[in-house]
């Protein structure tokens, strides 16, 4: 059992998922976020409020953990501008900070927009390049490439998950492929925790869905075997399915509606539109 | 739900499997063959005599199709001079007419024998180029590449399914790796019709056999789950099965029998007498 | 030196350039074309005008020979229906009279629009599976995998070039990449004749450009060793180059122009307008 | 059912788990090891005391059989002087034997440390080349290499098994992963000496384990299927673990321990206190 | 002729020496760097001094330009913090900026760094994944992924040039390997901007060094012939070489002793000392 | 300058071309052979009578050495017993001993018959596994895997050769593609004994063949840039060619000859018949 765990984006939606799991896991978890506390802690929780981007608050967080499971980023697409500080500067911060207090791994809220322009059809194998469909999926590209970098030099170990379509209930046709359920999310993160060595790994956030376009063999080690499928509400998405159109990137690209949407602002405003009915 | 599903061959052993099932994905199926009309229509199932050679016949059936299941042909290796008519011209009817009157997409009975030369031991990726061990094999080879021609140039979809050993039962041992169950053959067949998008794929078809060639894992996303299993015959063939000759390429390619007949008529005849007892 | 070597398309562009090279390699050339004969033969050239299409032509044609070199075929795209003949047929005949005559080995006129839909900046293996922009490129698909097949069961030797842009001089801006002077093609063609053992082999038709876009690497034993380079030319075209369009197919991917048009009568035309000026 | 499978090593810790079950499988079994005769021997099993590194006693025993389940040799690592005898002699001299007497295939216990070397989070592929970890792991490379040599000159067949942790229980933290328990050894091997015709085979000697590193996929055609799962010791190693080192090569290696040791007589000392406990 | 290029970084050590060069490629050069002016401004050059962090400047410099040669960044490792901006963000302008004002393509000074932890001998893949050894390594990452996306989602195209060793001779014994003559470095900068549609390319700086531990084949059809070899150097260097030790990095791995060194300051001042003698 | 070389086979045809440039790239050369010494030493030279079998001899060889040139052995096929002592045994030795005295680098002549099966027009990439033709082949896999794990366990660095047709001239049709001149032998030998540091490194003994059937782009590092080209001798191997065969296995794989033979002495014997006039 661990002595101490770092949650940061504890507030977010899969960060308050994972707190209770995550609890037993340790004798002592630290959750954080920018927003304020929740109300539920778990007897050997503790909270910080804190900004990411700030080298000397995320520091401070670390002290003494060996682990930190890092969640704490802006979700989605939004202007580069704004993901600069959270997703860009909020990854080193939390990366160098483990460094300098001797943490051992870095469990990474990955996300499969750092290859959402692969596609579907021809599932990436998890060592293909980064091929990202937005400044988020970009902001993943970065610090998958620092993670490497600070494994083969410094020893601080990390497994990025490449997070899907997590949500409570498959929302829509393409998530019959791409969800991820909270409960084998939980068992994901379990396993990318309590595996004994890592070094630098990806794993695809998904659940064992029939559709699922790709696969985890190359990171088996890790031992994750989801339990949940989407196919369970196919004859719900398929019935109502617009049409297809195979020029839409949105349906042939793992990144679905961010795989088509230009970038900028005027992209977020076109996924918000989109993922409500999509 | 479809308007409209065209299937071709329907009178063959494998269309006859399909016609029922396919009438349950659509209001309307058309079936066609070159023999004359099943006396079992289902209600909302229609039926034309036809020559999928001559362009004017198929443009005629196909007429507001929302989707083609493309299974007319001679199923077996034939001289060149006999395969021309229906296997390649054949292919190439249907292709153009679809695209001409706006068809979604044809899911098409491709063949293992596109790919019967290589070695079962080192059973090839799904994208692995061409390598027929027959005439018959070779018209698969034209039509798959023709399928990925007009999928890149007209956005007309196609899923090819390398149909492997479809029968009731197993019949030799080496069906033991490459059967198809009659009951799987349906469900790769429904995951080729339902998938919403595909643009140009390959599957593989075959039953969840312990002793499969060959993975489906690449084509993940249409979402096949076959289940059965040849291994509950495996006893009587193991039993039975003549003194092995890794010499020999009927039981060390993909293609089985096929792969060792000489081209031609004398092929023809070969497959006919080994068949019977391999 | 060979006893007899049998040229097709004897008449054509490449093949007239083909001709007195052939003849000497060899102490009887063969030549045939369905156009008339040419006037200049040679003192060991005999002619023949045949229909490729037919069988009993071409097996009268091929009685005695070691090598075909079978350049004979419509050389440009064309609707399918045209193309069926010469194209598919004729390539079928010349096999299997070559089979049934131990003719050694053929080496044929391939093309590049077998793989014309691959991404000029990732220039394809040679090993790559097809990838055809045409009727055209099709029919070279269906012939390199028909040659892998006869070689496979009957030791019927192939070379198959994949030429690219042959013409006197470079002429336009994408031959800078493309260009194969009549020159090297005499080279790969001589190179193809005189290797002693071959195997099924393909080979790109293409000189040796500073902007040549794939490699011969994978064919290294065949010894071709191209000696002209467009770049000569390349100040006339970057001069006059229209301005680029990075989503125009006819610029970036390998097939060029015929990746561009629609399949089709109407795509013909369309090649012939644009080559004028591209 | 075969006539005569001979068994080598027949009283080592593996051999014993085999002599019934193989026993099963023929109408005489041979057992053979250089050490005494066990007691219990089946009522079609006969046995011979003798040493594999003497050609004149191989061949004496091989007279006749069928196929060669060859498992007899030093199961660790060594001096490469100790191991010349038994494990690179002895392979040759059952190889030699066997092409000599015409059996038809043998049944290799080859091991992981072929590949010892090779990182466990990115499990190799069954055809990467080899990377030994230990002079006993280059034993099994060099049989490999001579497998694949007999069967592609000779028609003598092979299915080498790269077994991992073969041990009644999981016995160590990294045993989650690498753990082949006997009922799937014995399984693996009845796949290998029934399945019709196998050429030269590779398959990675490993249960159904969660965290198994590696996939036999890639040897489908044998219908192995494992059924065990080490996964059902995973709390209480896991809960034992020391602390993890990811600069330690027996945590990040396939090998384990034998990645981490000198070369050497005091390697093999230090394996002996590693494995102990590790 | 291009109408107008801006060439960013200027007054760098190796933008001086594409001042000239670049002034010949077009009718006007806008320079810029965060520097003043030079002094030798051609007659077609003008010079603005800007902060590439800044949008609105690099707005303001980069209206009616076709094409942008970005060298503008911190040439050398430093704390992430120090190259936060010129190197990222600085990135991010020039790209976003260059989509808004129509840029058709960015010539982009990459760097080795990129994966600068592949090792020399098995020299990678230019499609293989990054593999950064330092912060400014990192940045070439972070830009050449956002390239790749610009490129498939807004047409902007990219040549992202893997800049080696670059100066006036080779400075050490890994030069000879890596060396970039400044004469190569505008024959590759040429090539880069002249091409007439490159996509999203990758292509390593290097000269015609005899151990050019990479090779430019994926990058052929841009047509860069490097004429320069370092080999000329080699008496010099290999008689003066320190031991090798093979566990150094910055002796096994491309990226010299950016491989070796500490992340952070610390790592700054280590590669000033190293590079002094190595 | 190294202070010590010790050469093996030093009496061996290949040896005695190496034993006078090695003498000029060291202080001392050690030449050694299990034949009695040259009468022409150079000055920096001595000579030891030993057996490469026995670990005493070569430990006392081998004191003090930074390098080994390792070129002792039986250069041809031989029965597996005659090979043991000085090929297998022998690289033992070598190696073992070298890690014990600290040696830096072992350059040892393998061969191309480690690959031997390889098909020749599908030239095996450098680091395909190992596919032997011969137990001398098998003998250099054997060497190279142990190179490979003494590289990566004690740092003991190793460049292996492969050599193809070493011989003043080409002798043979094959020899066109597999010639490696005396000349350029040195060459080679030379890049892998000054390349400061090469860790565990593959390269085809070849010189710059027109026909050359494999390339060294994955040991470019090494800088072996050969300048002999067999094609001078082409017109008179073409001409006298015999008929060929393209089910003559040597005619088709690397290995040529040795990939026809039986195993064994008859093979030793066929071998000499066929190498006279191949």
């Amino acid at each position: 059992m661990m002595k101490k765990i770092v949650l940061t984006g504890a507030q977010g939606r899969l960060g308050q998922e994972l707190r209770a799991p995550l609890a037993e896991m340790c004798h002592a978890l630290l959750s954080t976020d920018i927003k304020e506390a929740p109300k539920d802690l778990a007897p050997n929780e503790s909270y910080v409020q804190a900004d990411l981007a700030q080298m000397d608050q995320v520091e401070a967080l670390i002290q003494g953990a060996e682990m930190v499971v890092h969640f704490g980023a802006i979700p989605d697409e939004a202007p580069f501008e704004e993901l600069l500080g959270p997703n860009y500067i909020g990854a080193y911060t939390v990366w160098e900070a483990a460094r300098r207090h001797g943490v051992r791994r870095i469990v990474y809220a990955s996300s499969i927009h750092a290859v959402g322009l692969e596609p579907t059809a021809e599932g990436p194998a998890l060592t293909n390049r980064h091929r990202p469909d937005t400044f988020y999926g970009l902001s993943k590209c970065f610090a998958e490439d620092m993670a490497r970098m600070y494994w083969e030099k410094t020893g601080l170990e990390a497994v990025c998950l490449r997070i899907m379509s997590c949500t409570p209930e498959p929302e829509n046709t393409r998530a019959l492929g791409t969800w991820l359920s909270y409960g084998d999310l939980v068992r994901l993160v379990r396993a990318a925790v309590t595996t004994p060595t890592t070094g630098f790994a990806l794993a695809w956030g998904v659940s064992a869905n029939d559709r699922a376009p790709v696969t985890n063999a190359e990171a088996a080690f890790l031992g994750y075997r989801p339990q949940d499928n989407a196919e369970d509400w196919a004859e719900k998405f398929l019935a109502a399915a617009k049409t297809p159109d195979p020029s839409d990137l949105a349906q042939m690209r793992l990144g679905g509606p961010f795989a088509r949407v230009p970038l900028g602002e005027s992209g977020v405003e076109a996924i918000r539109k989109m993922t409500a009915g999509d």
